[in-house]
């Protein structure tokens, strides 16, 4: 039934889908510091650039034990990164970026990243898959480097440009694309492994519609928080936080009762697999009140 | 002869020795922060985690060019590992935290964590041997890396967590595990390398007695500096301060003793190999002294 | 023409040319804290100067997938760069580092690294190019790790230390080895894509005698900016600054002469592919302004 949509689907030489990843490019921009560093040490820069672009492919190397620097043996994906690298942080007035980031421009570019991003993890999960029969774990954690490579090596990146933030990474505060990329590592290792009952091109068509559609959602309504959050609430509570009607002393109904409703705003928040500060602070400050 | 006790020590499947490290994940809940990532972001908690458990196998990986992610492909070693580490973080009350640290259990996990360190480290020591059969250096270093991975990760491992201590890894001042597993190391390369007149069996009956008895003599005595500590200060004295009988100026028969007895007073921490704060800094004042 | 003086370059047997880099370890006991370290942790300051000396050949294995722990299989290079580490550190009264610091034999030691580095960058760039035929990105980036590789590792070399200095790396402010190494590279990448009408042997006669000559400029007249600076100064603006051209607001014929006099001093110092805090400042000041 889907197969006549399937023409829009990118061609799957998924083995090979290295595409440079441009957006993340545009995003060091927004970075603070990093135009300071474009000028002050343009290879830095450019570097710090090319490992936005390949973080996937690069961390997917280094966990296969492959040459983490066969991304960079692929001359027309390395010049079209550094032209956009160079448009973007050279250009006078700041005009390349400031087309990037006209509405449309934008919508398409995120799309683009969006389509690329199926691809990226089937080809990880394909990969792992060929030399891991069983090891479900590792082609899940490979689809999932190949897909969000340049957020999870983040803390590297930003070593480059000479900054260096180790309380913050994307495993202790996950952003939607790192969340969304997993649940896709996820869902391509079942179908591999034949736990779906669903074909690889249809799922690839359903997933891309999904995060293509959820994005430019994003994009055009400026939305900034997780569409899981409600999820990963429920799964937070379920998983990591029953104990806390065990550890919670009933003293008295009305107190259990607040106690609850205070969780409960605090669960608002996009928490659960990387809860808010203010939730952690809660649970914090119970836990030193305990001790008391 | 003591073949006949050999039965007791672990079966030989040495190659694929990558039993989860249980006890280490138990040691990160004490660490101070490690709940509060545990509650603000299971998965940072969980990978932290599993850093610690195979840390000797994904570095002996890492050293040897194989992929870091291969211990990942044993399920049924990460679903062990998975369990304790939900049960040591999330079980109500700490009960099952509670439960491992009363005194029987402790001593069983320690004596446990012992019993696989001989096999680790003969695993690591044969892989390496099997491909540099001169390299004596490296295949100490895969050995090392195997039995004691998780100690030499550990900054790495802190990162994850969103901690980051450069000024403490395991180089600068061992751990008594690590120092262990060097001189296991050592012992069993020379005996692959034919140096030793023992066989491999019997050498791994006489280290795993070795290192268990030590282990639970300094469990049960709450015992924390290192039984090496004396050997450690004759070798650091031989090779590293011998000097200091040179560069000591002979002002006076007087002075050079009490020199002496300082120096002495330093040497009876667990100096050498990692020498304390104090002799160091009676080091540095030293060279100062001799700079004015 | 250039053959009758061939004898005197090194032999070629460049694949296997990972011979230690004695003058790193020489300036390891310069900075501050080292000497400190080598009495605190001797084996923590022994992977330390091991890093820096095999820094290049580790950091080409582990860009091209193979075991970074191969250059620790060559005994007699282990062991005679154990030697020099141990004489260094531990010699009485410094006499070792003193003879090593006597001009005469640093003039020596210099040479020498110099005579070894087109090797290093031959060797790599040979391995590479035998991987990647057509990856000329990779071919130079393996080149140059093998040839500055104690440099480009510097932060984790002195991660083994207990130092971090995020803010410094050799791609934000590259030292001249490393900017005469990158050219190397570049050079010999191009010879072994037949792109330079010179066959290897004279190139590397030439690269030789060009940074063996420097070097000794540099080191017999204490000279410690780059000669590249004006080079560097000229392809900086060329390529990465002649937007100021727009972006400068043309108030007055005046103010604009006045700041491209203040550009040309900030030039002055070696500046462009590393540029001077001093520039960047200006360049901060200039972007701030235009924001305003």
């Amino acid at each position: 039934m889907l197969n006549k949509y399937l023409p829009i689907v990118p061609d799957l030489n998924v083995v090979a889908a290295n595409e440079p990843d441009l957006k993340s490019i545009i995003s060091i921009f927004h970075v603070s510091g990093a135009v300071d560093v474009a000028h002050r040490s343009p290879i830095a820069c450019w570097f710090s650039g090319m490992l936005c672009c390949f973080g996937g492919a690069i961390l997917a190397s280094v966990l296969l034990g492959e040459p983490p620097i066969e991304p960079f043996t692929n001359n027309r994906n390395i010049i079209l990164a550094s032209v956009i690298w160079y448009l973007i942080f050279y250009c006078p007035y700041d005009k390349f970026y400031k087309c990037c980031n006209f509405l449309p421009s934008k919508l398409f570019i995120a799309g683009m990243k969006e389509v690329t991003r199926a691809r990226k993890i089937v080809g990880g999960v394909m990969d792992a898959h060929s030399r891991y029969r069983n090891g479900w774990l590792a082609v899940i954690a490979v689809g999932w480097a190949k897909g969000a490579g340049s957020g999870l090596i983040a803390n590297f990146e930003q070593l480059v440009r000479g900054v260096w933030i180790p309380e913050r990474n994307e495993l202790l505060r996950m952003s939607y694309g790192t969340k969304v990329t997993l649940i896709g590592a996820v869902l391509f290792t079942l179908q591999q492994m034949n736990y779906l009952p669903i074909t690889r091109h249809n799922l690839i068509f359903l997933y891309t519609m999904f995060v293509v559609s959820t994005e430019v959602a994003m994009v055009l309504f400026n939305i900034h928080h997780s569409p899981f959050a409600p999820m990963e609430v429920a799964l937070y509570h379920m998983a990591f936080s029953w104990q806390s009607t065990f550890t919670e002393p009933p003293e008295s109904h009305f107190k259990a009762e607040a106690s609850d409703k205070r969780e409960a705003l605090g669960a608002q928040c996009p928490a659960s697999l990387g809860a808010t500060s203010e939730e952690s602070e809660t649970i914090k400050r119970r836990r030193t009140k305990k001790a008391e």
